[in-house]
């Protein structure tokens, strides 16, 4: 368990502009935002990384960010969004606490993406297939 | 409802590097990686956008996001990783089926991101923040 910035949020020891809240769930508007009704979805349960999420705090994430990211294009009137979620420094992460980003896509503003695919290998790919399938079967299992 | 080619790939008449499949979700490895591991996570329900997306599907892909992604990361040795997930062409949706992006950070290779905040202007995040909770206690109540 991992206490950030997030954690203090959460408790209302920092301010926050919050938008949604249950038992599981908080989320609140990015003080920085990208674009207008960017918007952080984050489990109150205190990792670092998505990996390292319950199953259940995840599931209530991913049951709410359709609703919640409808209520943003309603007061925003975006149409398109990108939802990002950032693991380790390398990957961009700069809380260390498990957090959805709700990026509104409008108005020449939003989320930058760098998209450089490589070339598919299939014999590369079936074998990845192979380790990646038994480990998320094992990983199944455990849960 | 729009089939796409995702709906194809789950009914097996196209073929596709399976990884993980339950009642409810698909997982598969991208053929066009933008790093070894890049991997698709999508719903077996068949709408364009995350916000179409019912809170059923939704919260069983959030539930299996964590397990598929320490699968990922024990198949190819990453440790950081990013989730994307696209809605509308204007936010670099292409295929118009929900789907969400498992994208290890490695070896220089991975999700570009480009980040340029605005400055906040708190009365103005103040009053979306009414407007964004207001339309999200209505959405929760219909849930």
């Amino acid at each position: 368990m991992s206490e950030t910035i997030f954690s203090k949020i959460i408790r209302g020891e920092i301010p926050s502009h919050r938008v949604y809240e249950d038992d599981l769930v908080f989320a609140f508007l990015d003080v920085n935002p990208l674009s207008k009704g960017h918007t952080l979805v984050i489990p109150k349960e205190a990792v670092a990384t998505l990996d390292k999420l319950s199953d259940e705090s995840s599931a209530a994430i991913g049951r709410v960010l359709p609703r919640i990211a409808r209520a943003v294009m309603a007061a925003t009137g975006a149409t398109a969004f990108n939802v990002l979620q950032n693991n380790g420094a390398e990957a961009h992460q700069v809380v260390l606490h498990v957090h959805f980003h709700i990026i509104p896509k409008f108005e020449g503003r939003g989320l930058g993406i760098g998209w450089e695919p490589t070339k598919a290998d299939h014999a590369e790919l079936k074998a990845l297939r192979e380790k990646i399938a038994h480990a998320a079967a094992t990983e199944t299992q455990k849960g």
